[in-house]
């Protein structure tokens, strides 16, 4: 087939993104008894940017913020799914993850790659508002599944009150009203017995 | 809990779109073998609108593109995916969607509702820069996933060239450069005999 080389390198991209489907998460979707995988998990924070973006504590470019959001995971596709609550894991997760990133988005056109780059490094440095309420967005929606599916992972992996608070306390630098929500939702799994205030 | 009114509505309103991940399309995905849910499906379309937007005939608002990506397929939580050959299925397809829209928007705070409504009937009208570029991307991946996996729901469901031609022409409206390369596809799945000529 005769295509002109841009075209076909954008062409060969989306078809080996297509891999992000098949990376799971240990979070479970809400209506079905199944564990989530990082693409329908993408489409649903961009669909929660575009909700809650009042919410954001700074005012945000919402094009970017969900650009981030669209493509803050396709390093797993090389690098694998690292489980919110693995200390081990994180050690070396950002050198597997930039190692992806080269080989991914280097698929693309030169200009293109760079801006997809650029973007994924933003919202792992987690400085600017956009990668701030992006990232909120990222930490909230588990909080949202595992109250919904009744402590699923916290119960999983034994994970504790306390835990969930320090690993989400940052979803107040992208927005203080998302957080008082998430604290609630902690603090309502704990009355309801499907997250443990200590280790038992 | 107490949370206000307005972001309760909204978190209400992510629950309920999780459904999404659980609509079935008829298309396999390319990287493992099981059919690609709806999700996942508005996430690729969304990346593609990323991807390949210098591709469109006419400048488009990005932003609205994607944000029409993200919701075009809601409507099938309640309505299901009617497949893209089906005719039956065609004729009450609007009125279905129409119904499922105002139910699924309607749990939205108002303005949003409104929003969202009004970005999915211009989706569905094609008439806007904006819907007929998002609605190439959304014609075009199918015919990606079914030339990477040797003619897929051509073959399952005995589709000729001919009405892959038909359903597809419209992807012009968007892209030019797209719809040719469509057209390379398909001749190249009818050279490669993974999409036949004519009825058998």
């Amino acid at each position: 087939m005769v295509v002109n080389d841009s075209l076909q390198e954008q062409i060969q991209f989306l078809i080996e993104i297509d891999k992000l489907k098949t990376i799971e998460r240990k979070t479970r979707i809400i209506h079905g008894d199944r564990l989530e995988n990082d693409a329908e998990h993408s489409w649903h924070l961009a669909m929660m940017a575009l909700i809650l973006q009042s919410h954001s504590n700074k005012e945000v470019d919402l094009l970017k913020v969900i650009k981030m959001l669209l493509v803050h995971d396709l390093v797993e596709i090389d690098a694998g799914d690292t489980f919110a609550y693995d200390t081990v894991g994180h050690t070396d997760k950002y050198d597997r993850e930039i190692k992806a990133a080269h080989r991914l988005f280097g698929i693309l056109p030169e200009e293109q790659a760079q801006e997809l780059l650029n973007l994924w490094l933003e919202f792992e440095a987690k400085e600017t508002n956009e990668a701030q309420f992006a990232s909120s967005m990222d930490r909230l929606q588990p909080l949202i599944h595992n109250h919904q599916n009744e402590g699923d992972t916290w119960q999983k992996y034994n994970i504790t009150s306390e835990q969930v608070l320090n690993r989400n306390r940052e979803i107040a630098n992208g927005s203080e009203t998302l957080w008082t929500y998430a604290q609630q939702i902690i603090q309502d799994s704990v009355d309801n017995g499907i997250l443990t205030k200590s280790k038992s």
